[in-house]
C-alpha cells in the first residue's frame, strides 16, 4: 500500500500522527526556505510542507524538483496549521514531510488541471485522462455511478431482475440505423448491435420473468446531432400483467426515489398531460413546466379583421413573456430576428406590449383595437408589464417555433432553475406519425406499441387519430423516459406489421421469433426505457451529457483520444470476406 | 393491474379473501365435476378449483377449454385445502374461481415446461423464451442478478466507482481476435468491440479515479470451444496506489463476501500458491484443491532401473487414487484407454496397486522391486487401498495429462462437491510464454503486466524465467479471475512493446495514447477481472455457464432463436463502403 490515508482524511484529531500519503502535485508554493505542496487524489487535497529549519537540505533540493502533476509518495507528521482553510476537509492541518519518493514525473499538462481549465473541448477530449483529474468531470462520473446504484437498489427492492440481453443480435432495417458486425465464423453474415433490447425484454416477459430491468448500452449509427452519442446507455425496464397505470406508478416511484436520494428533493404526485394537450398548451411533447408562458390560441380573436397574415394562417398563437413589456424597440427587433433564424424558422412575429399602466401597444395597431388586444391578453394570460409574442402559420410549425421562443425566454429570464425539478407524464401519444419522406405512416414509438382498446379499426379510416398506450416521462423539458404497453397477441402484431408496410415475408424474417413467441401464451406486458446519460445530466443540473460520459465521442462519432474508428488490415478484411468498394 | 397477489403469496391467513390472480396454466386435472388448475407465475403456483356444485356450468365449460400455457386471469375466493401440499408456499389453500378471463391462448409447447423437460438443447435454445419459464433456467437468471447486485454492493461500499467505458473502440491486432464494426460516417474505417476495457481502465487510473469497477460485456471473435461465448461478461476492476498484496486482499474480501452472502459459506483466508508450485503439484495453473491426489515426482526413484520408457522421460510423475487398488484389470484397462484418448494424449500409464494388506503390485514388476514401489507410494502419498497412476514423457505434456486424470478421478470419486468452495490464489505467473506457432515469446497475461521488481534485465538472458506481478483467483478448479500490477512508466512499457515484437510505429499507432498518458504522471496501479458467467455458474454449483446466460449463442456463435448472424441488404453494405469478396 502506497498510503495509509487518503488526502481528505486528516484533521485535527490526526495531529502528531506519522502518516504516509500518495497523490499528485496540484500546486507548489516555493518561498525558498519553506515550500508548500498541495497533494491531490480523488478524495481531496492535503497540504504538505517542507521547511528548511526542520527538513534536510537534501530533501529541500528534491522538493524543489517537483512539478505539477508529479506523482509522489510522502511520509510525514501531521501538524496543526497556523492559517486554517475552511474550504477543504483537511484545512486545519498540514503534513511536515520527512520522506519523499517521486513515483512518476509528469510533463507539463496541455491544460491546467483546475476546476476552470484553460483547455478547449478538443484538447480536453484528446487528453481525456487528464480532464478526468479535474473535479467537475471526476465528480460527474462519480455522480453517474451513484445514480446507477440508486436505480438498481430501488428496482431490486421492487423485485425487478437485472438480465443481460445479447449485444450481438440481428440487423433490422426498421427505424434508425444499426451498426453491423461481420462474423468471421459465418462468412458473409452480420450481427447487429442493438438499438435497444426491445424484443429481448418482451421475450423475457413471455418467458415469465415478470419484472425485468437492465442498465445497458445501445447503439445507433445516425448522423449525430449535438449532444447525441453513437453509443448511449438506457435503463431498460419491462413488466408483466400490468396496465399503463401500473407502469406510470412504478416509475414515478423510481423517479421520486432518485430525486429524493440524489437531490434531496421531495416531489408530490407527478402531473399528467395528454400529448394533444401538451402540443396545444406548450407546442411540444416534452414541455418544461417549471414556468408558465402557456400558449394562448388566438384564431377566434385575431382572424376577424383585415390582417391577411393571420387570416390565412391555420393557427395564430401567442405567449405572454413576463415583465418584457419594457423591452426597447431594439430588443424586440432582436427577438424577432431570433425567431426568424433558420433554426427556428418563423416568418415574423407580432407583439403586444401590455404596459404597466394597463395600456396596450402592438405592432399591428393598424388592424386591431384595444379590445382585440385585451382579448389576446386574456387568452395568453398576460398581465400588465408582459410582452405578448404572437406567431402564425401552419399549426405544427407555428407551435414548434413558439415553443422554441418560450424555452428561450425561459432561459433568458432564469426560469429554468437547475435545482428545481418538475416531472410530468405525457400520455396518449398517437400510435403513428406521418413521414413526409416515405409518404406513409410510421410507428411513432415502435411497431410493438399497442393501440388504445377499441381504436384498432380507426387504422383504416383515420390512422393519424389512433392513440397508443404510450407515455413519456418528461423532466424539466427533457424526455427522460418513454414506453408503452405492448401488443401481446400474434394477430394484432401481424396486422400492425402489415399496416406499417412489412410484407409477410419481411415480418417473418425479422420478427418471426417474436410472433412465434406470441402464440405460446404471451402475457400482457409493457415497459419503459430511460436515457441514463440525459437523466444523470438533468439530475446533475446540467444540459449537456458529454461530461457525464467517461470517454465520449465527438460529433463525427470519433473517439479522438484513441483515434477510432480507424482502417483495419487487409488481412483482417479478408478473413471477414470483405473488401472496401472505394479501393 | 391484472392481479392483486402473485402466485406464491396466499396462505391460510388469506382464507375467505376475494383475490385476483394471473398466470400460466401449468397443469389441469379434469375429473368432470371438478377441475383443478395449477396457476403459475415467476413466484410460484396456486391451485385453482372449478367445482360443478359451486361453479356455473358456463364457467365449467370455459375451464374445460383451457390448455397448458394458456394465460389467464381469475377472481375467486381463497379456501383451505383438504389435502395440503407442503412442497409449495401456497399448499394450504386453493382458490375457488368465480371469474375467468383467458388473456391469451397457447399452442402446445414444443417441450414440457417442467423442471425436467423432454426438450433437447437445440429445441430449448430455439424457444428460449419457453425454456426460461422452467424453474431451473429462471432461477439461474435470478441467481445471476443477485450475484451481480452483491458484487456491486460490496465494491460500492469499498468506494469503487462504476464507470462505463466505450464499446466502440479501436481494433488491435494483438491477442485474440476483435469483432470489428464498420463506420458509416467514416467510410473505410472500423471500430472494434472491446475484448476487455483494459486500456480504458488504466486511463481512468491515470485520471485519478482511484478505484474503478464495471460489470461489462466483452467480445472475442474466436473459434468457440464448448462453453465459450463470443460475448461474455466481466467484473472489471482497477485500483491505484496499490501493490499486489492490496489487490489480493481486496478481492479476497469480495469473493468471501459472495460466498457468505450467496452461498452462506464462511471461508478462511485464501491459500496462495506460486504458479511453479501449482504446475509441479497439480500439473495445472488452476488446481482444484477440494481434494488431494497431489503429484509425486518419481524421477529419483524410477530412473535407476532398466525401464527405458521412464529413463528416457523428462518427467515421471504419479498420483495416488484413493481406494482404487481394488479396481479390476478391466477397470484399469479402461482407465488406460481413457488417458490415451486424443483429448488427453498420454502414450500409456503405469500403475501400482497398493493393496489393503500392504503388498504392492504393479504393471512394471519386471523392472521394479517392492522397495522401489514403496518409494513411489511415499512420493505420491499413497496409502494401502490406493492405486498409484504414473505417467511419463516431456514435463509439460505429462503434467497436463496427469492433471486431466486427476480431475477425472476427482469427478468419478465424488470429490468435487458443488457445495464445497475452495478458493486459491495462484501468484507469480511467468511474464511471457513461448508460442510455438510464431516461434517467439508472447505476453502471458497482456503487454501491460509489470515484471517483478529487478527482473527486467532477465528479459535479455532468460525471458521464460521472468516472473510477473500477475495472479489468478481459482475456485474449485476454475480460473474465476485474473489480473496484475501494471506497468505505469512509459520507458518500461515501451521496452515491453519492443520486446514483444511491436515496431515503434505499431506501438505508437495502437497504444500511443496510453504511452502518452504515462508521461503525465501515471500512478502505480493494478487490477483484476472476473469472468462473471463462470463465477455465477460455480457459485450456483454448476460447471456449465450456458443456462446462466439469458440468450446464449451456440458453438458456432449463432443465436438460433433470432437466427443471427444473417446476411444484410446490398444497400446497407453499400452505405458502409463494403462488398463481399466471395460474391
Amino acid at each position: 500500500m502506497y498510503r495509509d490515508h487518503n488526502n481528505s482524511e486528516l484533521n485535527l484529531s490526526s495531529v502528531n500522527k506519522k502518516v504516509t500519503l500518495s497523490g499528485w502535485v496540484q500546486k507548489i508554493r516555493d518561498k525558498g526556505f519553506i515550500i508548500w505542496v498541495d497533494l491531490r487524489d480523488r478524495y481531496g487535497i492535503t497540504q504538505l510542507v517542507f521547511d528548511s529549519e526542520r527538513t534536510s537540505s537534501e530533501m529541500m533540493e528534491q522538493a524543489k524538483k517537483l512539478g505539477r502533476e508529479f506523482v509522489i509518495q510522502i511520509t510525514g507528521t501531521v501538524l496543526e496549521r497556523e492559517s486554517k482553510n475552511d474550504a477543504i476537509a483537511t484545512g486545519d492541518i498540514e503534513v511536515l514531510v520527512d520522506q519523499l519518493t517521486i513515483l512518476n514525473s509528469s510533463e507539463t499538462p496541455p491544460f491546467t488541471i483546475e476546476d476552470n481549465t484553460d483547455g478547449g473541448e478538443d484538447l480536453r477530449m484528446k487528453y481525456r485522462y487528464l480532464d478526468i483529474r479535474r473535479n467537475p468531470v471526476k465528480n460527474k462520473l462519480i455522480f453517474r455511478s451513484k445514480v446507477s446504484m440508486a436505480v438498481r437498489n430501488y428496482l431490486t427492492l421492487q423485485e425487478f431482475v437485472e438480465v443481460e440481453t445479447p449485444y450481438l443480435i440481428k440487423s433490422t432495417p426498421e427505424g434508425a440505423r444499426d451498426f453491423v458486425v461481420p462474423s468471421r465464423m459465418n462468412a458473409g453474415q452480420f450481427y447487429a448491435l442493438p438499438q435497444s433490447p426491445q424484443t429481448f425484454k418482451q421475450l423475457l416477459m413471455v418467458g415469465g420473468l415478470d419484472k425485468y430491468f437492465q442498465i445497458v448500452k445501445c447503439f445507433r449509427d445516425e448522423d449525430l446531432r449535438a449532444d447525441r452519442q453513437p453509443e448511449f446507455t438506457q435503463i431498460d425496464c419491462e413488466m408483466t400483467f400490468v396496465e399503463q397505470e401500473d407502469i406510470l406508478n412504478t416509475f414515478e416511484g423510481l423517479t421520486r426515489h432518485l430525486l429524493k436520494e440524489i437531490n434531496g428533493v421531495d416531489v408530490e404526485e407527478f402531473p399528467r398531460m395528454t400529448y394533444d394537450e401538451a402540443m396545444k398548451t406548450y407546442g411540444n411533447d416534452k414541455p418544461d413546466i417549471r414556468f408558465g408562458m402557456m400558449f394562448g390560441e388566438l384564431n377566434d380573436v385575431a382572424q376577424h379583421k383585415d390582417f391577411k397574415v393571420f387570416n390565412e394562417a391555420e393557427l395564430v398563437v401567442g405567449i405572454a413573456v413576463p415583465g418584457a413589456a419594457s423591452y426597447s424597440r431594439k430588443e424586440i427587433d432582436k427577438l424577432i430576428d431570433w425567431v426568424k433564424r433558420p433554426q427556428v424558422g418563423a416568418k415574423g412575429m407580432v407583439y403586444v406590449k401590455y404596459n404597466e399602466d394597463g395600456s396596450l401597444k402592438s405592432s399591428v395597431d393598424k388592424f386591431y383595437d384595444e379590445d382585440d388586444l385585451k382579448a389576446w391578453a386574456e387568452k395568453t394570460g398576460a398581465k400588465p408589464g408582459d410582452l405578448i409574442c404572437v406567431l402564425s402559420g401552419d399549426a405544427n410549425s407555428t407551435r414548434a417555433q413558439l415553443s422554441a421562443l418560450r424555452m428561450e425566454m425561459g432561459n433568458r429570464l432564469g426560469l429554468r432553475r437547475p435545482d428545481e425539478f418538475a416531472p410530468l407524464w405525457v400520455i396518449d401519444f398517437p400510435l403513428l406519425e406521418w413521414d413526409e419522406d416515405t409518404q406513409r405512416y410510421h410507428a411513432m414509438h415502435h411497431p410493438f406499441t399497442s393501440p388504445k382498446v377499441g381504436q384498432l379499426p380507426l387504422l383504416e379510416t383515420n390512422p393519424g387519430a389512433v392513440k397508443a398506450n404510450a407515455y413519456d416521462l418528461v423532466l424539466n423539458g427533457n424526455e427522460i423516459g418513454g414506453g408503452s404497453i405492448r401488443i401481446h397477441d400474434q394477430k394484432t402484431q401481424s396486422k400492425m406489421f402489415d399496416y406499417l408496410g412489412f410484407t409477410e415475408e419481411e415480418a417473418e424474417a425479422q420478427f418471426g421469433f417474436l410472433m412465434k413467441a406470441f402464440t405460446y401464451g404471451a402475457p400482457p406486458h409493457g415497459g419503459i426505457a430511460f436515457g441514463l446519460d440525459r437523466l444523470v445530466a438533468i439530475l446533475g443540473g446540467q444540459e449537456s451529457i458529454r461530461d457525464f460520459i467517461a470517454f465520449p465521442k465527438n460529433n463525427s462519432g470519433r473517439d479522438i483520444m484513441i483515434d477510432a474508428p480507424a482502417p483495419i488490415d487487409e488481412d483482417q478484411l479478408k478473413e471477414l470476406d470483405l473488401k472496401l468498394r472505394s479501393k
